[in-house]
């Protein structure tokens, strides 16, 4: 399971962010799942410091230079943080900076979780050979309208778009999953897992979301 | 002074930016000037905890909400980070989005410092009522060659610009400055300061650099 | 007056756009006043034959090359195309590109009118040395709301700004303009003319609503 | 075969497009093949009374409606312009507005020739059905190094990624196409066509070319 923070004004809440990553330790843990959190830039380093699954949101396709207010992504490297999602729904980039990304994340062992709206896009980023890809219907992105439920078949055609490639890239799915049911059925589908964002930080209780949402992943 | 650590490689390296981060606060007292370190997203909330004057270089004209991999100005005043250049050479926005961002972060209590390619762009921005405008011909940026030589009436225009609008706002100047004769020039010329970056991030001894061009500053 | 056809679905109706461009030929020869037409650069060069006041409504920051999709603002010398919006509230382009894009223009003798949301834009537009330039509240576009009657302050503010700048560049003022009243007021308040799009592009009757606006015209 | 003007001040010379159009009727009846002479939006509708395989370089992802200096693709039915190209190395857009502009040419009729850097970026687009597909290695554009001899696998596996998206799209292959043996080798290697810019606009003898380019083409 991957968290994304997203911006959410609780995202940048430094003590809430250290507890979830307490809870995520003690889960990942006691289900033997791995759960990802992928958080501002701003608290990255500090939550790597507790917290061994940390990702960016985000990296920028430059090289080390002179970039005021980009992410090289091989500072992750320099910097301890295990990966970074890209090309989120909220933040596109065009196809080619995407693969130089991910090509430069493979180069220093640094985790990529590539996004894609439909099989297409997925079947695309799969020729970068991403650590993970995760597909989001943008229409269903914080609806509570689960994918897993309301369009099956983007994680169904997702996953052959992936093997029509000859690629072997373990697929997660996000939009809308906001309870244990929702992520049972995508994994019913075929997907290793699922990205959410706003069932947790939108939560009255995101520690007991977590909980809830993981419990299904840990037969997987 | 402010110091732009840029995406450099020498950027991303902790513990050379605490170094830095204790070596302005010495200097700054001996002095009694100020200098602001403007340093990676990924950077600022640890230098923050060890040094008071650490600046985004770059934030997002977007409030809290599902904004994957953006930082929100808003997100500044919560993490206790006192301000963020934006507009820099290096990652232009769009004139609506600079005020956003500055109309946000003056509403916040935060700083920002809004960089301009020529004195048209200055008087755009002094409109804005940041805490202080830098100028900076791109085409002098990382060249060694210093705009209070090469093009002092960047500076001077800059400041007519400014005060034809009938804002005060202190201008730095920035581009190319690498040395305290430099910063002097500047500082004649009615120059508060200067912007800086390869200079500092750059040079073998970067802890000297900063010493030799913050000395001219401490008349001003 | 200008008159933005933008893309409606009636800007590429080539038989009314040709009357239109008749209709406005002679309210410019009975009222002494001039009519721009700003449209689809698809449709530029057919209406630049039978129409002397023919725009683009947006050139881009390239010269002649390898720019598929592009159009340098060489090419309206070129093509005999009169002149060329830029920097529309729908199409804003950072400053840096809006003054390569005039500083090219007016190198070969053609017109630039360059769009501000704001006294602050419009301030460092005048730097530019435009042929002219139009004011246009964003949040007033498209409502039939007039900005000047709803936002005076916006007209005026621009002309003191760019008084200020000490540069003498006319003043159109745009958003929400529907009626002779509205265009009445813009001139009493300083604008030496109007940009209008929806209410002549949407009406009923296009030419009746341009021969209404153009009335309190003649006599500026 | 598929010659974009770009915009080279060749491109805008309105003589040597409506010869260059004559040249192509010529051809395509001599030899059977097809040529689409991709131009700048300004010289489209001109062309398209003389030549009936006019494309323009690039349409926008956007209906009719408030978009200043925007191509809706719905216009090219209006105008009666045959297609488009797409996503040009130069004009690169992200995927979802590749696959919104392709679905809506789709709808009214108008082709779209829709260009990818790669293998990768060519799958994707194959599932959006356009009329064509176009590889070109951004890196050989514009360098006369060919890419069916320099990167013949970038054919092939292009032509490989469309065969396992179970669709059936033509290919074209461009970058560096300069000869009649480039664009035999090209068809050797399974593409259907090519894609030619510098080679035609920039050459003393645009016809010449455009001649040679062809033969090889009628055997396909």
């Amino acid at each position: 399971m991957a968290i994304n923070f997203k911006a959410y004004e609780s995202a940048f809440n430094l003590s809430l962010a250290e507890n979830i990553a307490k809870e995520a330790s003690k889960i990942t843990s006691s289900l033997g799942i791995r759960i990802i959190l992928a958080v501002p830039s701003v608290l990255a380093l500090k939550l790597a410091e507790v917290y061994e699954d940390i990702y960016l949101e985000h990296v920028d396709p430059v090289g080390f230079g002179a970039h005021t207010g980009r992410i090289p992504p091989d500072s992750l490297k320099t910097l301890g943080i295990k990966g970074s999602i890209i090309n989120h729904s909220e933040h596109k980039l065009v196809l080619r900076d995407v693969f130089k990304i991910i090509k430069n994340l493979n180069g220093v062992g640094i985790e990529a979780l590539a996004c894609g709206d439909t099989p297409a896009e997925v079947a695309a980023l799969a020729y970068a050979l991403p650590a993970m890809i995760a597909v989001e219907p943008p229409e269903l992105i914080g609806t509570g309208i689960p994918v897993s439920k309301a369009k099956p078949e983007v994680i169904t055609d997702s996953l052959e778009a992936i093997r029509r490639t000859g690629k072997d890239i373990p697929l997660l799915a996000g939009a809308g999953i906001t309870s244990a049911a929702d992520v049972a059925r995508a994994v019913e589908l075929g997907a290793k897992g699922v990205l959410v964002a706003s069932a947790v930080m939108k939560a009255k209780d995101p520690f007991k979301v977590i909980r809830e949402l993981a419990e299904p992943l840990s037969s997987v």
